[in-house]
């Protein structure tokens, strides 16, 4: 899928002593750094090279300083290798410098429907058909690049890009890659933390300390329909939850992060 | 406080070659193993001696292996360490085995507030008061050990208990220490992980995969009241949100885990 700008920019080069080299562009940055959600990403796409089974299941992601564009190296571990589940560890390296550690499990995805229980105690967004709704031009961001790989559509512009914070930091939104790009794991954990952090409707920015992915299915193709929720924010600190619903009407993806507020 | 349990069966030896020593007992068991919480908090507090600011914000554990009791060592490393967040690692090993792996941040809860905006979006759980509800003596879930050591008290008896799931994942109830031990940040890493995994409710059972929590308030003295919510079961898998409110009414611990759930 090269001809896709997330697979070209997520190419990961052999591995020489273990370093998996890669070049990190300055098509997915927010404000002021590489994405998290997109170095997270990155280092588990590192994970899966080195562990048995093909589908991340949970990526817990440490963000040690801001990430940069330009080449950097990742070094992937194996921490444990079972029967159905296997653990693994990579670390980004920017400049001699550790900027995120990324630990995973993966499994085999899709492999035990049928013999347990299933559950659903919440719904899609109630959102109007993508073509119904208002989106945003790229560059319509100056300095956020990732908003320009990425197509966002909801029912109404968000109160914080209208100059107008609502005072619910909430969100539900249509998304999907601006060139076509099918989802699937990698990008959904990219994705999940691809969005504005909503406690910009209570007039704060944040940055990322900590993201915790479940990625629950392989999405199938076409629009995501997300729901994006902080419900606690104290003593400088918030948590900010992110569901992604496919096409079909799954929850492929839950996450949640730990925010910190930046001064105003 | 070491005349508490929790304290006594918490304490780390001096550090051998980066190795801290630990005996774990077998008092803070489920069903066929001992509690990944408790073993959480060993390694939290494990990473607290190598890093420079005092208190977990979030605390991510990833469960390799069963844990058995007995003579452990745990190996804690920096990761690094900035001007108010720092960030450490640790292994918990068993008899040559690594057992979990625990990444963390830590840095001092209570300096900012005044400065950022607050908004809480969620109530604390609607229970009657402890001495309205019902409780169970100890040793009336044998073989889960840890339900010796904590106390917990609800409206009524889950359904799962009497032998009637109710179908709905979901609890609310009261839970403290039974000796008394006043709660702080290393037991709530513990508490997320202390009760009864509410897929009883849909009949079903499950082994944690991975658990993030984070760590908001010191929490006040007395009695905690806990909400513990599953919203998705399928193909195998489901998470578990867990939410800790301490006696002054404020959110102290949020954690959410991937659970693998286990053959009938």
């Amino acid at each position: 899928m090269d001809g896709y700008l997330f697979d070209a920019d997520t190419r990961l080069g052999p591995a020489e002593d273990g370093a998996v080299p890669v070049t990190v562009t300055d098509r997915w940055s927010g404000p002021g750094s590489v994405n998290g959600g997109f170095m997270l990403a990155l280092c588990t796409m590192a994970i899966a090279r080195v562990l048995p089974f093909p589908d991340p299941i949970v990526v817990s992601g440490f963000f040690l300083r801001p990430g940069t564009p330009g080449p950097a190296v990742i070094r992937p571990s194996v921490a444990r290798a079972g029967r159905s589940t296997a653990f693994g560890e990579a670390s980004l390296w920017r400049e001699g410098r550790e900027v995120m550690r990324a630990t995973a499990a993966f499994a085999t995805l899709g492999g035990g429907s049928g013999e347990h229980p299933e559950f659903v105690g919440i719904t899609p967004p109630d959102l109007p058909p993508p073509g119904e709704c208002v989106g945003m031009a790229p560059g319509a961001l100056p300095g956020i690049s990732i908003a320009d790989q990425l197509e966002y559509r909801a029912a109404g512009l968000p109160g914080w890009l209208r100059g107008e914070p609502t005072g619910e930091p909430s969100a539900e939104f249509w998304m999907r890659f601006r060139d076509g790009r099918p989802p699937d794991l990698n990008a959904l954990s990219m994705l999940v933390d691809a969005a504005a952090p909503v406690v910009l409707e209570i007039g704060a920015t944040s940055t990322t300390i900590q993201l915790t992915v479940h990625l629950r299915a392989h999405p199938a193709p076409g629009w995501l329909a997300c729901r994006t929720t902080t419900n606690h924010v104290s003593g400088g600190y918030h948590e900010e939850d992110f569901e992604i619903w496919d096409s079909a009407g799954t929850l492929v993806a839950q996450s949640r992060q730990l925010g910190l507020l930046l001064p105003p």
